[in-house]
């Protein structure tokens, strides 16, 4: 996705300041260390940014950018051990390619090249294969990428859950398009591409075994059309991310605490739906914090943002598009809610584990 | 590695003809279908190969070939889930470095960057964690290469086997090295560049918790040096494979089976330490089946047999190559093994599983 060269690429400041329990009292992993927070955070901090910082790395963002004869490239890669594999909405095969193209998508690459690896379960049913291997094919014809090279490996009964998938991606960086969370100023209006929360709202509900009126689907799909049709409109775009696990606030509060800049978010302007936003009070989960898999962030300079906004909104996938908040000089590393009953509240990332196994 | 790939470039012959149990009549995944095997290849050719077939990929050898701006880009995946996560002479970081870094060096490319993607379980120490991270990185250093992008997902106790890595690569291909399984020709010589069966055999001791007289150590090493000095010394190379999953008796199968040719080999020429000799009779396996993560087999033209052979035992890596065998216009799709009491036996792979989660 990668959350960790995000954290790689931070300026020497950690993004998760305070933290109740240092890593180094921890002497196991735990299931807070996937969710995307603070442990999270700490466990790519303390062991595998010492391990692998390199100048390459230090310059980057969601994911690695690199030049070879003058084309820049960008390559990224994703393990998806969601649970339940079929969902509302999705699959794992699906999901892990426009998971994929996401992170491509978000540095304004063009997807050009994917690798599929899978590691299965003994006993996982022929069919469920068959249909996850078909819908990743479905997947990759719609966003017209290849998947070129790719990995089965077969682990014994209990040693893994069903499937577990990687796909890693290479894409190419048209000239001029350079996004990057370290191009965030004051000043940058915050969009929103849509409606927050389905796919994490869906997922758990499966897992609950809940039923809610209205339909509760995954939002999964490839953003790479929609981030190329916002660069036709203006390359003039500082930084976009796909707030997957961690949700909105991930995104936002990463980008705060680690670009020093502060960042206000109108809450009443956020896109929930009905059906979301009910099936999060009765699961006890913050939309804030809920996985999307289908919508971007983008921060882009206030000039644009209007032009932006009216360009996402002719794109299928931007058609609720919103100015959700700005960048500000003020409070800088912090992301301050403004409160629909007109309080503000610091927005903060839990320590450990909301939603296991999303994506 | 990738297998798949090997499978996709064949050229619409079935590498395993004979089958006592088609798919079709398999309803789960086993075990053998990460053997190698014939039903792994089965597995590939039935499911994966349908929907992912490219022209791109029908091109393709061990990793993905492509080119941009006239540049060639070599691209593989490899999910690592070996057990034990510590061996003799390794550890699954290094393992899945050096790995991915020789499915890139067996087409002839120099290694550029690598993603690494961490499964972790929950309870895994984290002392574990960091230790694999140290070999992954120093790996990585004794390459040269940078570890441009990550992941890590945690998932709960029992839902995998403490850690998985997948690390994809991409390398370049320099002008003029044009190695591909397709050119293997009747009067190539086979070439070996060291003795078979030492990671496969230190794996199975390991977990049957048996001791040997003399070393039994994995053989896990990076492979691009060696390929590298071979090529400066000849570009004339038709193809260089990695016996790994399925020992060296699965990579001549293989090119035997897709590209139509025959291929013999000399069985007292293979070299075998008598500690893995030894250990192979007592725990019951073929050699020759036995997974190495640090051997070379290269096709070459028989008027540079004897150059890169003398070039191979320059090298660290090569001291002990020999010649075991020649490619012929006789028996295509067929490997003959002349034993060393003078006999012949057609070579050929077990159906199902020899070693399980052997890298």
């Amino acid at each position: 996705m990668s959350l960790w060269v995000r954290t790689m690429s931070s300026n020497g400041s950690s993004p998760f300041v305070e933290c109740q329990v240092p890593i180094s009292n921890i002497e196991q992993i735990l299931l807070g260390h996937g969710s995307g927070g603070k442990l999270t955070s700490q466990l790519i901090e303390r062991i595998i940014l010492p391990a692998f910082c390199n100048p390459a790395l230090e310059a980057l963002d969601d994911q690695a950018v690199f030049s070879l004869d003058g084309a820049r490239l960008a390559f990224t890669t994703d393990s998806y051990v969601i649970t339940p594999i079929f969902f509302p909405g999705g699959d794992i095969g699906e999901l892990a390619v426009n998971g994929t193209i996401n992170d491509l998508a978000m540095g304004g690459a063009r997807p050009l090249v994917l690798s599929l690896a899978f590691i299965l379960e003994e006993g996982l049913p022929i069919s469920d294969l068959t249909r996850i291997v078909d819908s990743a094919k479905r997947a990759a014809e719609r966003v017209g990428i290849q998947i070129v090279t790719g990995d089965t490996k077969v682990v014994g009964r209990g040693s893994a859950d069903k499937v577990f998938i990687n796909t890693s991606g290479i894409g190419v960086i048209p000239p001029g398009v350079n996004l990057s969370s370290r191009h965030v100023r004051p000043g940058d209006a915050v969009l929103l591409s849509g409606p927050i929360g389905d796919h994490g709202v869906a997922i758990m509900s499966t897992r609950q075994g809940l039923e809610f009126e209205g339909e509760l689907m995954s939002d999964t799909a490839p953003l790479h059309d929609l981030a190329a049709a916002m660069l036709a409109a203006s390359r003039d775009i500082h930084a976009m991310r796909d707030p997957t696990r961690g949700g909105l606030a991930a995104s936002v509060v990463e980008i705060a605490s680690r670009q020093r800049v502060g960042i206000e978010i109108e809450e009443r302007s956020i896109p929930i739906r009905d059906t979301v936003r009910g099936a999060c009070e009765i699961l006890g989960l913050d939309p804030l914090l809920v996985a999307n898999e289908g919508k971007l962030v983008a921060f882009v300079p206030e000039r644009n943002a209007d032009v932006l906004l009216d360009n996402m909104r002719q794109h299928p996938l931007g058609r609720d598009a919103c100015r959700i908040g700005k960048v500000t000089a003020e409070h800088p590393g912090f992301v301050i809610l403004h409160t629909p009953v007109g309080g503000d509240r610091v927005l903060d990332l839990p320590f450990g584990e909301a939603l296991p196994r999303i994506c």
